[in-house]
């Protein structure tokens, strides 16, 4: 593939991607080479952030799908979700720029979550499995070894959503 | 720590860090969590982009090290460097928004040279090694595993610049 064909393809793959998640309020951090990183915040009426990260997820997983199929390719993503507690703030150096971001452990894990997905799947950690399974199933795998965090860890992947309406809080 | 400490600290890390970059002409593509990413383009009458990025690499090492004993810290970074032809672009979503930046086989290398560098090194590939080692000293490492790689790649640790003056090509 030339150069810009690679851009234009990856161009075409965020411009999918990117809605499913705006459609669950989602906000895009950054684009990480084909990565995509987004947060997902408590709103007033809307359903709690871990859920509508997960049903993003599988949501992507689809349109991916769909997408595949229109283009005749077979891309495969992978997709991991965390939930906690983040440092926000504004980062980087006075003498180049600041961005605003967060960062921390959740994040890293999010992160090492993705990394250990299997192709085409949504992998998620305990709290964000506790958080959601009323409305999720779920497949258990084998306890985690993360880098960086000396006990494994239990994971989960997200199979589909469950058929039930998720109660809004208000 | 508190969230406030974090934010600081780290960017008084990356305030020290982002000046020993652009002392060797480098571009810092953006920051990710507590890492760096940061491009070495070839100019006219500039040392060869390699040398200036392995000796940035060992003068952040040294700043971090002085940085430390101000500071009363003991932070320890890892920094990977690849050399080698990248895709370059606005790449995002047009729903979202669109980062001038590089990617490709070569960038995604650099990270995992990065990954698999001992604390307080500087790890390089194969042609990053070639391209310096008249003018920097080199410890072999045993041949890396490297995720999504199949053969096992040969990577070297910059140790220290040798006591030549570097060529100016021009």
């Amino acid at each position: 593939m030339q150069p810009m064909e690679i851009v234009e393809l990856l161009n075409s793959f965020f411009d999918v991607m990117c809605p499913v998640l705006k459609a669950e309020a989602a906000d895009i951090d950054k684009f990480i080479g084909d990565a995509i990183m987004a947060l997902f915040d408590e709103f007033p009426d809307a359903d709690p952030a871990p859920l509508r990260a997960v049903r993003s997820g599988l949501a992507m997983q689809s349109a991916l799908h769909e997408w595949n199929a229109k283009k005749g390719t077979s891309l495969q993503i992978r997709i991991g979700i965390n939930v906690g507690q983040v440092v926000r703030g504004d980062i980087g150096s006075k003498h180049v720029r600041r961005d605003y971001t967060v960062i921390g452990d959740v994040v890293n894990r999010a992160q090492r979550f993705e990394a250990s997905a299997p192709r085409g799947r949504v992998l998620v950690g305990a709290r964000t499995y506790f958080m959601t399974k009323d409305f999720v199933d779920y497949e258990p795998v084998q306890q985690l070894k993360l880098k960086g965090v000396s006990e494994p860890v239990d994971a989960y992947v997200a199979i589909r959503m469950k058929d039930v309406k998720a109660a809004v809080s208000s």
